[in-house]
């Protein structure tokens, strides 16, 4: 197939963290090279996420050698492949698929990534939906999984009405976890309240504090799922009950936060942090399509992402702009034209 | 036996937290009155630790009702008791003891806890050094078995040159763990370097962040023992490989740090902490009884403590001066005269 391939793609590039944004262009560039292990992906769609935003700011605790494509997720079908039979069987699949740490990412009309990073889509689940499973529905899979598995039947989770938020909290509920609820905002009260949360609570409030005190020691919540970062870790660790696990996900404040020792020795809190990538790659191939399978079967309803708006890549601008604008309000997809 | 004991008891006490020590005074008081299930003990000897300095002047994270006792550890002989037969066999026994979460504590002629805080006596251990085995040599003991039971095989500690920080370091070779100790001054070093100790790192060095994430790849080791706080928990989360676990047990530093989110998620870390009382609290008496033998036959060799100096109770700002002069250089002990 590979000589049908075409010299060159288009792509989005980002060349200076400091000047983020304003440094992107839509450019033509080289097919990436495939190294062994590699598959090459020709994209059908790629997704706009808040992790996407703060690494082109330069916010987003790794750096990639520049200048460089990016986008973390997207979706297409395998046009070649170097490596092993197993490899090699992922020709002609369509894929879900992660950008790899190192390389190029998503926006672009070609990707390669490690086949362990890619997930092929179910028949019934259209590519479009495929652009959007791992970096919202895997990671609110895993977390849930995780609560479970530590024994804990109620959880605190914050940043809840955006997608990934909902995303947890449609999960949790069919796990039958009960689920607090933060938002920062009063009109993403009434996003909550239509889905059918119970319990939530904003922390602009005066009395928040003391509202998630007594509500997570009446409900026993005993896991905390943070995105925010900033203040918010420390204060889940001093307000939950003793013997909690705080688990950080995300920096959406681009704020660092006060942490006393006090409240890790006394309240015998825990505080971890949980990134996708990472997890991903300690997983083993036979799992990670077990839970793929899962997650699939899940699209349409507790995992269902809404998509927004498309926009081709050069009008990379637009798309970033609708996205900004409403990050809780539907995907935003590049497609690769 | 109760009819033969006084009506009142001289004790320190406690009645500012904001005046701290210079609300400090030596008093008579009436002897405690003894609760369902606790032991009246009659004080041989007191230990003055790290952790009543911090409690005085109220920011060791937890307050007492005032006034109150102070003293969270000593020895003594039960006299009298409240209870089931198992409390009441306590009578006669000599004991190391810990003070109670809420009550008076060990600086006084009497002190009254519940069963479980008292720890009765080997016979060939001498009621003085059974007044320090529980704050430092239990601890101690608890972080190692805490490493160990984890799979680490590299630790790191801070405060290395204190008393608690030597028995970790001893604690931790006889256990065949590799242990990177930090202290915080030149002098220091030559202490631990006394002791055998191969690793030291001074956290006052220009390049001590390099030469920490050097030795801590070079080791593997995952595991930190903090007594420090402020700035420290970050810092060492920031430097040490990968999926490291950093408990905190002290705050020696009187500070908060800056905690960044990128750290716990991107590093993959876990900061968490470790609060003895509330430990013993959750073991059985099986166990405790366990792990106090194993401790009480290290006491002459890796968990000896040395003791310094004597002080009866009215001279209690003498003997709080000559402890804080030097919190490293054996045990200041308060006599119940």
């Amino acid at each position: 197939m590979k000589n049908q391939l075409p010299e060159s793609m288009k792509a989005v590039r980002l060349s200076n963290y400091e000047k983020g944004f304003n440094s992107l262009e839509c450019v033509a560039m080289p097919l990436p090279a495939l190294k062994e292990g590699q598959v090459l992906i020709q994209m059908a769609a790629a997704s706009i996420n808040p992790s996407d935003l703060a690494f082109m700011e330069g916010n987003y605790g790794f750096k990639k050698k520049l200048p460089v494509v990016p986008g973390f997720e997207g979706s297409g079908t395998v046009v070649a492949a170097s490596g092993p039979r197993a490899v090699k069987q992922l020709i002609g699949k369509r894929v879900a698929c992660a950008a790899s740490f190192d390389g190029d990412g998503s926006w672009a009309q070609y990707m390669a990534v490690g086949a362990s990073y890619c997930l092929p889509l179910k028949k019934n689940v259209d590519i479009e939906s495929g652009s959007s499973i791992l970096v919202n529905p895997l990671t609110a899979y895993v977390l849930i999984e995780k609560a479970k598995k530590n024994g804990h039947t109620a959880i605190v989770q914050t940043a809840a009405a955006g997608a990934l938020g909902r995303m947890i909290y449609r999960l949790a509920r069919r796990e039958k976890l009960e689920v607090i609820n933060i938002v920062r905002r009063s009109e993403q009260i009434e996003i909550m309240k239509e889905i059918g949360a119970e319990h939530v609570l904003n922390s602009s409030d005066d009395r928040f504090d003391r509202s998630l005190l007594v509500l997570a020691k009446k409900l026993n919540a005993t896991a905390a799922f943070d995105a925010v970062g900033g203040k918010m870790p420390a204060l889940l660790a001093a307000t939950m009950p003793t013997g909690s696990t705080i688990t950080v996900y995300g920096g959406l404040s681009g704020e660092t936060g006060e942490l006393h020792p006090g409240i890790l020795i006394f309240k015998q809190q825990t505080i971890d942090g949980f990134w996708l990538s990472r997890w991903m790659g300690g997983q083993s191939p036979k799992k990670m399509a077990g839970i793929s399978s899962k997650i699939q079967d899940m699209l349409k309803t507790e995992l269902k992402t809404d998509i927004r708006a498309r926009y081709p890549l050069d009008k990379f601008r637009e798309a970033l702009e609708a996205y900004s604008q409403n990050m809780s309000g539907g995907k935003v997809l590049l497609l690769p034209f």
